[in-house]
């Protein structure tokens, strides 16, 4: 972390005005390094999974956030340090304290065993203390006169279902559709300790992929990832305390283990997605959410979690079926429907038996109140004996005399449902943060400690350096026109004619810079440069006019280096 | 609009909830078209100026909106109507009731002037209101126990301001460097009714080049647009109701009329990036700020306008020299130096008047305050009666004779200076709301009306159809691979095989698709397609091994469709 401070990686936020917890700057490298992240997620999401991104606003209405649940139930338990005044979680000073389940216990039961727990802020015996829920979600009001109430969005997902309607309109109307959104999303913690791992104000990649709920098992791009073989750390393995199981998608799915091929499909993209930014697969697992830890609503939950020797295994991306749980919400808070009208491939007979009603006697027995009971008779359920209805307070029964029952067979087109929801949400923070933390590194290079970056080369900021080995004869204009040809290409080369040719590659090391150019008086002559390797330190002689083309299929990952070396 | 909705450019937002005032959803294919709107601006200011973009949160905390003066002064005048209880922006009302000046006038004044004004909510005469200070920031608080004060940043720019020591540090230590941000800011405006126009949240793009305030007469880069021409409407013109006069960025700042050659550069580079994507020139205006129309920090400021059929001419971009007042102002409420030590290219020797006090004298003399008396000697003016020096709430007369007066000629390397900051802010909303309205237009198509958005090919959210003529006999398929060919060289094609090949056609034109392929039943024989262009309706014959590099090099510009046809 002194590095990535040092370097322009991650920077306190305002740190002028002493740091607040919870919140982070992206330095230069940082911002550039995110952003490179981010636009491999879109190639898995957008370009190979063909959803699109939409841009939601990070404000919302409460409206929103009743019908999702977070008002009522995004809440941790908190408690004040009766000594020191800190808020603390108090699930967190119970687990601190060995107390088991204190993730289940209710606030008054939790109150109870943290008596004799330690406040992790000044270190004295907590004694009795108050537990109460804390919501979680950052409030503000939307125009003068507090009139309305808004939160900042604790996920970006709950944009996506509300947009279901027009979605489904954008998408016509035919499932399965997806959507994608990156941006940021809000959650007011505690008391965060944990720099870019617990963050007040996060960057979320999420895709909600609406599925007709009696076909996920049946992901149309399935064959892409069955064969796909990864560690599985299922629920039942953790209570017996076993290690992952090595197996293949279409392997989980067959035995039960993922719950169905649209889970399996996401897990298995999420490994090749982090493999592909540059974490190690020795510190990746995939761990099934214990059935007391899913949300309730959630039919089954896969966690990508990333090993920090710093933190341990960290949740860095969540795959969830959440059902159709939210769209239900929705529809129930707002009253606009949420459902797709799937027509059958051909209409369905189907049998239904229909009450008709003796009208004239009926009419005659009944008066004023033959129009309630006609109305009431449609829905009833006749038995040999009559009907009993209900109008108003007032039992009535219906001889079956005054009616005649008639079964009929009716013609239906098809039916409305409610999709399911299958959600793959990435914490890119926490992304960059495993990038960062793997790629730190020390070797030694020519005689000399260094310090090294192993970033792979499609996140690394800057893709290329150019140094002129003197800064004259002419060397540094060759250098300059090299690095401009980079830009024109789209590949960002940093010139650097400072220094001796060492130290300048030391600074690019530090930064994980892939590949450095160098300008010599060969060059005038060859028309060609070195080309060098961050991580072997080996040098290929390359020809300026193939230059560009030679680093960009480097740092697309098309050629290897060592294929350049003769 | 209505097709901006119907299409998914731009949804209302959460408006299954009534849509809140101020907030857009960008749909699928507007957030698409907003992406790349962003990634052209990268193109000007990351990739040609060199210039790195940060990420800074969206909420921070007090103190840097106290300096920044937005706490005390980002406020608007509010006043109530008392028949229909609406919030009313003091100023708009009285602009409606044609009232001057109003934009000048203080609380009691405004309120005064608008008795007799008419509410536009409920149109009954206002009579007496009284008009208040409403802050514009959207405030919350950060962690639990409200202790602290946190803002949803009102611009992007004060990240950038606060973090100028280690951003001084990254570009080491040298002049000029800018830093820039793409990002949400927030304005929780009164009452706002222009749609994408006013938004409370919006997406800002800025950047903030610092410069050495005695060189904002030599930007390294000016020869690219000392001959760019633009008609300017300046200060002068505007109060003699003159129009714009077109004129050289050269002419410009020899004649004065622009302040500096930072100013009328980023004036050039927004003129020609606002006609990159797509604002036609003759919409385009650059108007310069009033002096009383100013920020009081600012020595000039231009705004980039765009006409609007519907809102008029809309200020979409600003250019403002911000001098050295953010840096000054945050150092101070800091305590953190903002300045950076500017080497002179020669030691500068220079006269220093200094007083050696008589010790032993002094110290007799006046025992317990001679310590206080020695310092505040160092920065006292003696004359040759003595030196007046006042120790807290004393003043105290020193004779001559109590000291010697020496002139010392001193070496001094450099100085610090604080930077001065140029900003180009761009609205992006805006730019977005510009480039959709010009691109809508209706002709005639096969006899018949076909609406179309003449969208720039680099700001298409579709850059290619790709149509089977028939789907089947293996058109399908071909047009299948086409779609993925263009995938993979990160072309976003639409693949569509439904309905007649004309409504086909008309579906793309409406959302802009610039160009769109046929696969018919030639291409089995001859591997060509028909390629056409939206505009013209056109048609060219393609050999499909060339499809991807022709349509690639059509978007980004680099051919015209009319060199296809032969």
């Amino acid at each position: 972390m002194e590095l990535a401070k040092r370097r322009g990686f991650i920077w306190p936020t305002s740190e002028c005005y002493g740091a607040v917890a919870g919140f982070i700057d992206y330095g230069p490298l940082g911002a550039m390094m995110k952003r490179r992240v981010e636009n491999i997620w879109r190639d898995f999401y957008i370009v190979q999974e063909g959803y699109y991104e939409i841009e939601c606003p990070n404000i919302a209405q409460e409206a929103v956030f009743i019908a999702s649940g977070h008002v009522k139930g995004f809440s941790d338990k908190m408690c004040q340090c009766p000594h020191c005044r800190e808020y603390l979680r108090a699930d967190h000073v119970a687990e601190a304290g060995n107390i088991r389940n204190a993730s289940v216990m209710n606030n008054d039961e939790l109150s109870q065993a943290i008596t004799s727990c330690i406040c992790p802020a000044c270190e004295e015996i907590l004694g009795n203390v108050e537990v109460f829920n804390f919501n979680l979600m950052f409030s503000t009001t939307i125009g003068p006169g507090s009139q309305r109430v808004g939160y900042l969005r604790p996920e970006t997902a709950q944009g996506m279902f509300v947009d279901f309607p027009r979605l489904l309109r954008f998408y016509r109307d035919k499932l399965p559709f997806g959507a994608v959104q990156i941006g940021k999303s809000y959650r007011n913690e505690i008391s965060p300790r944990q720099g870019m791992i617990r963050l007040r104000e996060f960057t979320q990649a999420e895709a909600e992929v609406f599925v007709h709920p009696a076909l996920k098992n049946h992901h149309p791009s399935f064959p892409r990832y069955k064969e796909y073989r990864m560690p599985l750390l299922t629920w039942v393995q953790q209570e017996r305390c076993e290690d992952p199981v090595e197996m293949s998608m279409q392997e989980a799915v067959d035995r039960g283990i993922i719950a169905n091929e649209y889970v399996a499909y996401y897990v298995a993209l999420t490994h090749e997605l982090l493999v592909t930014i540059g974490i190690k697969p020795e510190r990746l697992r995939f761990r099934q959410h214990l059935p007391d830890e899913r949300a309730h609503y959630a039919t089954d939950c896969w966690d990508a979690e990333v090993f920090s020797p710093r933190f341990g295994w960290v949740e860095t991306v969540g795959i969830v079926d959440r059902t159709d749980y939210d769209l239900r919400a929705h529809a129930a808070q707002s009253g606009t429907p949420m459902t797709i009208f799937i027509q059958y491939d051909e209409p369905k007979r189907t049998k239904r038996r229909r009450i008709i009603p003796n009208m004239s006697v009926l009419g005659k027995q009944y008066r004023t109140k033959a129009k309630a009971i006609l109305a009431a008779l449609e829905t009833a359920i006749p038995t040999s004996d009559g009907a009993d209805i209900r109008i108003g307070e007032e039992n009535i029964h219906i001889p079956a005399s005054l009616f005649e029952i008639r079964d009929e067979v009716i013609e239906v087109r098809g039916e409305d449902i409610t999709p399911h929801v299958i959600e793959p949400s990435y914490g890119i923070d926490r992304m960059c943060y495993a990038v960062l933390e793997q790629a730190y590194d020390e070797d030694i290079a020519d005689g000399e400690k260094r310090t090294i970056m192993r970033l792979s080369p499609n996140v690394a900021p800057v893709q290329v350096a150019v140094f002129p080995l003197m800064s004259r004869d002419g060397l540094d204009i060759i250098a300059g026109d090299i690095t401009h040809a980079f830009h024109r290409k789209g590949i960002l080369a940093e010139y650097d004619d400072s220094g001796a040719i060492g130290r300048r590659y030391r600074r690019q090391d530090e930064i994980g810079t892939p590949f450095a150019v160098t300008v010599d008086y060969d060059t005038k002559d060859t028309n060609s440069v070195t080309l060098r390797d961050r991580d072997t330190m080996s040098q290929a002689r390359i020809p300026v006019a193939e230059l560009t083309d030679t680093v960009g299929a480097l740092v697309a990952g098309r050629i290897k280096f060592a294929s350049l070396l003769k």
